[in-house]
């Protein structure tokens, strides 16, 4: 659901058919992630027709594109068939591909598989 | 249950205590992704005990740490409490931040929110 309404599909009937998931259960997933705040709604009236919401991310949900880019760098990688990745992502400034780096504030390109290590945070529980 | 693999946690018994899950349920999980290739076991002996599996991230697993670290960086915006965030990822060569950036292949640098748009690709369903 995150991923249709990151790709703009943004109301109700059309989320339903997409996800392929019961009414009830849709508007109970809709309700939780509106109020943890990471989708928002807004009202929209065709002409003629009862006035009805939309979905869109917002908030922290407009962040979760970097998750979801990761997820398709990584089936578009093992996932996808001998024809191709079924989708594109391109920057809206210029149409380029985009593409995810992980690099080191020093400035170094880690690469798909990143020799790293955990260090306990500020926040961390196993710290006091 | 990948977290805590891709931190290093390898053994069933540290597995089933961090995660807090029943041993059967597990070993079920381990068996499947085992199976679809993301974990690797192998078998390990300490003195006067018997031969026990270690698991690790294997083949396609490995790269999920993009994911990992997709997901701790938003969580290090959106969750984390006011004294900072639970871990820091380090680069194993220089100790320097981990980072990852959105660019496009012309080498824009897109930050938290690119403006994008998804092209069908060659495997898409769309098509044809």
């Amino acid at each position: 659901m995150l991923r249709d309404l990151a790709n703009g599909i943004r109301r109700f009937d059309e989320l339903a058919s997409h996800l392929g998931i019961a009414r009830n259960v849709l508007s109970r997933r809709l309700a939780a992630l509106t109020q943890a705040g990471l989708v928002e709604r807004s009202a929209y009236r065709e002409p003629g027709e009862r006035e009805r919401q939309e979905y869109r991310l917002g908030g922290p949900g407009r962040e979760l594109i970097l998750i979801l880019l990761a997820f398709m760098d990584w089936g578009d990688r093992h996932l996808a068939g001998p024809e191709g990745p079924p989708a594109v992502a391109r920057h809206a400034g210029c149409d380029a591909r985009i593409k995810i780096v992980v690099t080191c504030e020093v400035g170094h390109e880690l690469g798909d598989r990143p020799r790293l290590w955990l260090e306990p945070g500020p926040g961390s529980r196993m710290r006091s």
